[in-house]
């Protein structure tokens, strides 16, 4: 797999007139490739979740900006787009950091392109960074979605785990299904099929059990945001995970790109949990599952304390705790856009 | 509520006659009553889970059996008839409890009507026992459901959250919606809403958080099997929440008539778990949300170790560790059956 923008089933692809994507909704019924051309297009690909996975997200809005410069010729209006870009998602970094590199660059189009082979180039590394820590048929739970079409890449978590399945480790996944939207049963399932990887949907409930009795050897999840002291944003029920991990004694990773660490803020105190429409609970597939009025607690993301975190994945390899110490010097390392260039 | 077998939204009911439920697939998008005459309607109701909650399959197995002697004259054909019954769940204790106290009774009528009425009087016991263990404006997270629906009787774990509204405890219950079957989404929060206690839906991924950030006071929940030394098993996703409670130093509760403990079994290993259909987590009211052909584990329960259970409460009050030398006592202590007759 060379690292290109533009392979057949990208997850977002641009080429330099349109901006596609593969709406991550219709799968595993459909692989549909839907067309952005405005602002409107691209803040509800990613406020519906057509286009989702942190990475995903920063790529898309990168091009989305870039799209956008040509088509709005307002400087005014254009930098309102750009904003309400940025703004689709509050928690994942990913978005804000490729949108401002974007704007702050000559060539717009050149640095959205350079974001997304950086993207590549970032999950070719982790996989290679995280073969390590996965052993022969080893039995791994892992939760959402952090496969190719979440990174419009090779993936993170679920990158390392391909990277294994191509190594011969022959691993054994089993997926939670990851309610409220189950990205677990129909993006990830999909995707380990699709690699012809041996994998075993289960509900998010029966994580626990999985893990007393199915011989579990690790879990590894992707990252929305990291604190500079390991606290960790990541799809609602990853905290829980680490919970119970951290009880049975199994290895817990975070595999995320250097863009997915804020340096910024301390501890996950910092952090602000998105919270998601009522429906997505109440509802599935269109179907009523609870009453229509329910009150609803239905928050995005959860936050995992980074002393319930074995290690990172990164593309500038394994980093475990101190984490004070480790993941503040990941700022100081050469970008791999410079060694991309 | 006086105990009585005949209340009119009663989740089983038997004039002597006919054998009535409400099916419980239903719930909360309507209330129908069905009829169950043979024992293929009996076994069909029990394995389908439109009649569901150990209590309530016991009652609902114990009615079936007496009325199956009316209708099967043949002593061998009511025995094969008799056994079907019993063994449509192999998990829950209550059924294979209640046919074998209705086959060994003269008047096998009289006997499920005795059960019934056992049990309406054992959950007001429960509710009576474990009001204590509830704070006023307690903040309470709940699983599956435990209602009066699940008992035909008042409740268990949700019997004690009702008996606190209605002793002014204003409790406020986290519900989990307990996939895959939504249990928590489809019964629970319906039967709280219907009770006017202040309820909010959770998917089962957030109850790490809302412990964390939603000053949850305790967890209460039902269970299907208690072994001699605690043991539980419960709907899945049961085990983890215990240990996230233990986790954030929250008690977790356990509600159950003495019925639920199996005397016979030392510990949790032996609990046979049954596996249920891939069906039930590849889709959902009709729709796939998950490839058709995808390998699923769906162990209907599992079993969360005594030392994470803080108390059950019976019928007979809070029973509190060692559970080897509290729970065995249980044995001893006179038979609501003899206190009622």
């Amino acid at each position: 797999m060379s690292p290109s923008p533009d392979q057949e089933l990208a997850a977002v692809a641009f080429d330099g007139d349109a901006l596609t994507y593969v709406d991550q909704r219709l799968i595993p019924h459909e692989v549909r490739r839907k067309r952005a051309r405005t602002v409107d297009d691209v803040e509800e690909a990613i406020k519906t979740l057509a286009v989702r996975g942190a990475p995903a997200i920063g790529v898309f809005g990168a091009y989305g900006v870039a799209m956008l410069r040509s088509s709005i010729a307002d400087d005014a209006a254009f930098a309102a787009a750009a904003k309400r870009i940025r703004d689709a998602r509050p928690t994942a970094v990913n978005l804000a950091w490729a949108v401002e590199r974007v704007l702050a660059a000559d060539d717009m189009q050149a640095e959205a392109v350079a974001i997304h082979r950086e993207q590549l180039a970032m999950d070719a590394a982790i996989a290679d960074a995280g073969i390590e820590l996965i052993p022969k048929n080893a039995r791994i739970l892992t939760h959402c979605n952090t496969g190719p079409i979440a990174t419009a890449g090779g993936g993170t978590a679920l990158g390392v785990i391909l990277a294994a399945q191509r190594a011969g480790k022959a691993p054994h996944v089993f997926v939670d299904e990851t309610r409220p939207l189950l990205q677990g049963a129909r993006l990830t399932y999909f995707e380990l099929e699709q690699a012809g990887v041996d994998a075993t949907l289960q509900v998010d409930g029966a994580a626990a059990i999985a893990m007393a009795r199915q011989a579990i050897d690790l879990v590894i999840v992707g990252a929305d945001r990291i604190a500079r002291n390991g606290d960790t944003a990541n799809k609602i029920g990853t905290y829980g995970l680490a919970i119970l991990a951290a009880h049975h004694g199994i290895p817990f990773y975070v595999a995320a790109p250097r863009s997915t660490f804020d340096f910024g803020i301390e501890s996950g105190d910092g952090i602000a949990i998105e919270q998601r429409p009522a429906a997505e609970v109440t509802t599935l597939g269109g179907t009523q599952v609870a009453p229509r009025d329910a009150r609803v607690y239905n928050p995005a993301f959860d936050v995992t304390p980074g002393h319930l975190v074995t290690a990172f994945v990164t593309e500038y390899g394994i980093v475990r705790s101190p984490y004070l110490e480790t993941i503040p010097s990941l700022e100081d390392r050469p970008s791999l856009r410079a060694l991309l260039t």
